[in-house]
């Protein structure tokens, strides 16, 4: 991994509450020739933030890349304090509850921090790929409001526009934890593209995809396999087959141009912070679909509303060669 | 038209803001010989109650049905004083400045009085059919608590489930309006059926079948076919064809069961009330299509999510013999 000028990679921030789909996904971003990343941020989610920078380096460890920064974010979100993650779903230690070699150490800045100064680092080129609650990054806009003028892009997994919630009816998990950041993070100027239910609940590993990766020889192909057993069978209970949805995963790869969504409209979008049963979601000004999504004036957020290729070979085989 | 004992047809109280496609709504439920109306509110919408009861009884005088009783319903919404309706979808007299007969006058009591006063009369056999804004049903749910339990079945064209809102990017203009009245129909302890913008935008009468309608002989025909006219300049704009949307007549047909529902998930709807921007969002726990729509215990909102025959050419034929 290099650092010189003349890296034509794309810089990206990576923030992250690792969390078994964003083991998936940090390893297919690392297999990326297109993009470099260069610091990665965590928050609590799937777990909490200290736990999954434990998780992120050792991820970080067992492929390779010891050399990327990894910068602890907030622990509480902004009304509400962190209330511990799923562990029917990502298993107590977020990996499911496999024992990984352990990795280095945290950096000292926190990731708020860390994402500011590789937005001076990287003016103007840094794209930043956010998968879990968007904390870290509504504490970066509000210690610099400067920020969103030296980022290129904001990829989330996060939010659901047409399609149903998953925490609650109106709200998917990442938005419904921390819906004032989220609202921040869709009013900075930045353009965000996201990449929500409406999409991720569509792209599936399947049972045979991890045999696959159980049985191939590297060790990285294996750990994976093992990790993904308690997130296929909590989605067993939820889907009534051993397979599991790509949120985390999809998100990258739409952020790293390898996979082009058929239909993603450029609209506003606003998140319901109030109280009621709406709280967290995502609300996308969509209404042009009565009318051939004509261009929005002035819109700056991506709203991805189909993929038509199945991503989920395509990330094994992505896998399979990490 | 019998008020008989015998009678097996459905009696109907039917509430509305009439409207354009109020108008189709009414004269195709006036074509059904399963259903009987037996009373008629009117609530400020598309117009003001007082217009909308004008506009209504000067209808049932061209159809020929001058006794069924038509009362003025509320004029202001619960939260919001009524605005004044919008002139340019639906005329200035909200049925596109036609002038009609002069029908008979609205009954002295109101329509939420008229409302409870049905229920007793058909008791566990009233229909409602509401393709306003539910004012006058939440009202008349303030005065007689008990009326949930009288009434059958409440169908109402309004919301959007997994569709944008066209009001505003979340809400759909029926609940839009008043939203504290929705939350208050959808709270009460009756079984609930939702026609909302998922299906009605879906279908349409064409420029040629306003045409059959111009060329028929029979008054009440041709006069549709002149109501018709700012309607369509209306949609013009909007959806770049001379067409117009079906909302209200697709609830009613819904209603009478001539349609049938492809996808009708039984679930729990909630209307959002805060003054977010998701104030008017009918949020539907629509959560389980993620696992192949299991039966929820206790819910009683059915959300038609589609509708797949196209319901435009079945509505000529009915307002060609009608």
């Amino acid at each position: 991994m290099t650092t010189s000028a003349s890296d034509t990679r794309v810089p990206v921030y990576f923030d992250c509450d690792t969390g078994i789909d964003d083991t998936l996904a940090l390893v297919y971003l690392l297999s990326r020739t297109t993009h470099r990343t260069v610091g990665i941020g965590t928050v609590s989610g799937n777990v909490s933030a200290e736990q999954g920078a434990r998780n992120t380096l050792d991820l970080l460890k067992l492929q390779g890349f010891e050399d990327i920064p990894v910068a602890v974010g907030q622990f509480d979100h902004f009304r509400a304090p962190y209330a511990g993650g799923p562990a029917h779903i990502h298993g107590v230690n977020g990996v499911g509850d496999v024992d990984l070699d352990r990795g280095g150490e945290p950096i000292a800045e926190d990731a708020a921090d860390l994402l500011i100064r590789l937005s001076h680092e990287h003016d103007g080129a840094l794209e930043i790929i956010a998968i879990g609650p968007l904390t870290n990054l509504a504490i970066a806009l509000e210690r610099d409001p400067s920020l969103g003028s030296r980022v290129a892009r904001v990829t989330i997994m996060g939010g659901a526009a047409l399609a149903p919630g998953n925490l609650s009816p109106a709200a998917e998990a990442n938005i419904a934890h921390d819906p004032e950041a989220a609202a921040a993070v869709f009013e900075a100027a930045w353009p965000v593209t996201m990449v929500g239910l409406d999409v991720t609940m569509h792209h599936r590993l399947t049972h045979d995809d991890r045999e696959q990766l159980a049985a191939a020889e590297g060790e990285l192909q294996q750990t994976v396999a093992a990790i993904l057993e308690t997130y296929y069978r909590f989605y067993d209970t939820i889907l009534g087959v051993r397979e599991c949805t790509l949120h985390d995963p999809l998100a990258v790869a739409i952020a790293t141009g390898d996979v082009v969504p058929s239909l993603a409209p450029v609209v506003k979008v606003e998140v319901e912070t109030g109280s009621g049963p709406a709280r967290g979601a995502t609300v996308a000004d969509l209404r042009g679909m009565y009318r051939g999504n004509p261009p929005v004036e002035g819109a700056r957020h991506t709203v991805v509303l189909t993929v038509d290729e199945p991503f989920g070979p395509q990330l094994l085989q992505e896998l399979l060669k990490a």
